[in-house]
């Protein structure tokens, strides 16, 4: 038979009906004589009832042998519920079975399928089938494909094209590790999965199509954490002849049909706009979550002068002030935000607590000469604590931001139901990489400087601004974007100032700089992380909730074991041998 | 400024207003004291029009240094074209420069940006963005992703769910060769890029999703041809609890739409269908293009007493008629036929004329004791040209079969005008291999086989017929679909039949095997080839002509070089060496 409805479906204006539902039975129970089946599929779970007494008897046996998770179809009479479920959209109503037909059995699954288990992540993965069945994970996949929707019809109806740009692509050292896809037919060499089609994407804009999006798988091989994994998908768009200012503008509109097609809320636009200082000198963060105050105040010039050296010699002291905490923290527990904040470099975390106008603290007696302007400075109240960190500027920031999101979360400041979005513009274009002793780009090598910084190209590249812009939620990094240098001078300058030598720039990039010489447009963009963006509006915690099958913290897939061993016969058509140590490793034991 | 709209989009209605355009110099022309420019953007080209006599100077020296290809912003008037031009939509109408930027120059391009022209394949992928400047390529990509749009409109409408799948995945030996991606974390392990999602979403639908869809990358790594690619884009979608009937009515629901919001074509449904026996029997093809006729006319029986041993003995014997014919073919032009049926396994060609009653040409004498047979059922008529392959049915099939589409194309006989779609039905569900001399899955082994044959998966694997469907358009496989197997019982005999051992079934496919255990619903499929199917919209005879970046022959692209060389650390933490000569050469070398 023809399935009339889905189970969540069948409601009290379906009574007297004859219907025919096909699901997964989620309980049985045989009370008073009755027997009881909660038949679930996508849409919900309706109620199903078997009297022995009037039933058809194979109706009855075969009901007998049915255990959770078998899949049934069956065919009966909606009547009204005598005890009303007012949990359940389909409580009115159940089921008078008159057929039953069973599709296929199932054995014990290894977890219950409802929500909010408490399941090794592994095992959720071997059996991720099984997980997706709990209402809660498949609601996530519906409002993934959702704003997937929402994200497609906003921008096709603003004219810009869907266009698929390749997955095999070319490596480009610059930038995360590159998953390599070894060639067969050119033997030793390989593309590349794309970390982001950022070139390609420019290239279109070169081709005149004016308005490009896609929503697209990108790579990296790095290594794993909650948030990440080597697959991502992006909401990634290019524009040609537009201002930061428009294709922000763009994007504000597509978020905020987003968040009002999806959560039903309404944005107010513009999106707040910081400059990136700002955002470090404020919240210590260039993602800051603004839904609590908590912001880092300076007090280098209050403290120049004070007798502790620690705070008076460094190059920047800041604190923040955790309102009306002072009795949550003991000194035990301050020592635990110490070691945090040590994970941040900071050296060690001064603090005291104000009570009854006094402040108190193991630092507070080298600080009573300022204990005043500190007072006002913090605006001081009743049983709060503050929080010092004296050193590098960078160090204060990084540290003392970090703490500020810690607190927020043990002291429970962050109302959960604002959704705060937030522009950070005015990006340097370089920072510095300990690790590689030189300045590498912030966002990339084809973001365009601003033009009264652009002369420091050959100068100070930490003075170089960037015409870019990221888009921050909640203290996520939702995305980000910038304008593009379209001009071949430019773009040699950019690739000198990070270090590549003309050789290498024209290999790596040669067809870019070519692609320069005939008439690329100005240009410019932006990319969203869609996993990311549905994962904040899922109100989850790990991108993995809201994707279909991920990869655990390995890389690895527990239920089809990819990645997995391949034949001799596939290496050798590649041309490869896998070797049992490699060379760093034959160096080290050297 | 602001652009106010596209170039192509100015009309009369703007006479008199004052608006700014941006793109690309595609001529210009000094003519009567006048310089006029062709401005061309995504939309179209309009003209504008100096005159140095009235315009700034430094608008008319900036124009006089533009050259094809220049990027450039204008602002000025829209007026009335006193010469209209009645080819392009703007033609009505003209504008008056009045302010002119430069955006950006260009070199002179290695091949003119406009429609038809002639030029090797290899340079227009090197220089791509100019190759997808030219109107007709940009128009290709519109109609892209105006048929996505419209299919996955339609999808959501109808419930399916957007799912995305992982592209890096499992090897699997069984099908086509794959695209290895290794593994840096996991050594000497690798991914697989998906040849499909077949696997996944059938778990899909083992966790309850009811209707998926995806439009999706997937991959081969196989030798070129003229529609194939080493990446490809599929519609993939997959339903529980429907039948093949209510499967084939989606699609054909998905493509009627598809026709008439792209093409403005109303189909009739349902599409016609056909089982793959009469297809093989009347066209000699599981995808026969039915926009002519020219069916393949058995003639077993008629021939069984001739004479002529080739005919007489051999085990079937058929004819395609080419109908007023006969004067275009000399007996060098039939060589030529024969030539080409030669190629698809046929021995020779034997052919007759037909003309004033008689039959004519070399096998003409063997035949006559059943000329008035052939002449009424094959219903000759004056200068009809008849060509016969005797041979066993499935070479007689395959070369008749591949004759009668050449034939067309070189008569002429087909109406570009038509989309013909066909489903082809009821298929076997093996075909046998004669490179691997065995049989092997004509689909995949996951389809599932039609009830009352499955008792010959232990018997005579030829006559086992599947549950299967493939959409046919003019002659191209444009998808194909099938039920799937949802017991795990039936599974082990598809794995049984295709020779796996249970070892290597478990190895390979273990986890699906395991997913049958937990309730698996009924199930089944199609997957539409989107390049395929937009190459035949648009009226291209390569799949590269709707890829904005496609690899050429050699899986190469000409314009980035990938695949390329990587670096030896790249290699090295992937624990891979390079080898200069793999195992099957040296075994030659011995």
């Amino acid at each position: 038979m023809k399935r009339s409805m889905y189970a969540g479906a069948v409601r009290s204006k379906h009574i007297g009906q004859k219907i025919t539902l096909k699901g997964w039975v989620s309980r049985r129970r045989d009370l008073g004589g009755l027997i009881f089946i909660d038949l679930r599929d996508r849409e919900g779970i309706v109620q199903l009832v078997i009297n022995p007494k009037e039933a058809l008897p194979e109706v009855v046996e075969k009901a007998e042998t049915l255990r959770t998770e078998f899949v049934i179809e069956v065919t009966g009479t909606v009547v009204e519920r005598s005890q009303v479920n007012d949990k359940l959209p389909t409580g009115q109503v159940e089921m008078q079975v008159e057929e039953l037909i069973i599709l296929n059995t199932s054995q014990t699954t290894p977890f219950e399928i409802k929500n909010g288990i408490d399941v090794n992540d592994d095992l959720r993965l071997r059996y991720r089938y099984l997980d997706l069945r709990r209402p809660e994970m498949l609601k996530n996949f519906k409002l993934r494909a959702k704003v997937t929707h929402v994200i497609r019809n906003y921008l096709d109806e603003l004219g810009f094209l869907d266009v698929e740009t390749p997955m095999l692509s070319k490596s480009t050292p610059e930038g995360a590790r590159d998953y390599l896809v070894p060639s067969r037919i050119s033997q030793g060499h390989f593309y590349a999965l794309p970390q982001s089609p950022q070139i390609t994407k420019q290239l279109l804009m070169n081709a005149g199509f004016d308005r490009y999006y896609q929503i697209v798988k990108c790579f990296r091989d790095e290594d794993l954490r909650g948030d990440r994994q080597p697959e991502f998908t992006q909401v990634d768009l290019e524009t040609s002849f537009l201002s930061d200012q428009e294709i922000q503008d763009i994007t504000e509109g597509l978020i905020a049909c987003v968040m009002k097609e999806t959560m039903g809320i309404e944005l107010q636009l513009p999106l707040p706009r910081m400059s990136y200082d700002t955002a470090m000198n404020l919240y210590g963060s260039d993602k800051p979550d603004t839904r609590f105050e908590m912001t880092l105040q300076d007090l280098t010039d209050i403290v120049k002068d004070v007798e502790f050296k620690v705070f008076s010699q460094a190059p920047a002291v800041k604190a923040i002030v955790a309102k009306n905490a002072a009795d949550n923290y003991s000194r035990k527990d301050i020592d635990k935000l110490t070691d945090f904040a040590k994970q941040f470099g900071a050296k060690g975390l001064a603090w005291i607590k104000y009570s009854n106008g006094e402040i108190a603290g193991p630092v507070a007696k080298f600080l009573t000469s300022i204990a005043k302007d500190l007072t006002e400075r913090l605006q001081l109240e009743d049983n709060d604590l503050v929080l010092f960190v004296a050193d590098e500027l960078e160090v204060v920031n990084n540290s003392l931001g970090a703490l500020r999101n810690h607190l927020a979360k043990e002291l429970h400041l962050i109302d959960k139901s604002k959704f705060n979005f937030l522009w950070i513009v005015d990006w340097p274009m370089f920072e510095w990489s300990e690790e590689e002793r030189r300045y590498v780009s912030a966002h990339h090598p084809f973001t365009l400087p601003q033009a009264d910084t652009a002369h420091e190209l050959e100068g100070d590249l930490s003075k170089v601004r960037a015409l870019a812009y990221d888009i921050v939620l909640n203290g996520y990094e939702l995305g980000g974007g910038s304008l593009r240098i379209n001009q071949k001078e430019m773009q040699e300058r950019m690739f000198q100032a990070l270090g590549f030598s003309n050789e290498s720039a024209k290999e790596q990039f040669g067809f870019l700089l070519e692609a320069m010489d005939y008439g690329f447009p100005p240009h410019g963009g932006l990319a969203l992380g869609l996993d990311r963006f549905v994962m904040l509006l899922a109100e989850e915690d790990n991108i993995r909730e809201v994707i279909a099958f991920p990869k655990n913290n390995k890389a690895s897939d527990p239920m089809t074991q990819a990645p997995s061993l391949v034949s001799a016969k596939q290496l050798d058509e590649l041309y490869l041998e896998v070797l049992k140590q490699n060379h760093s490793e034959k160096n080290e034991h050297r």
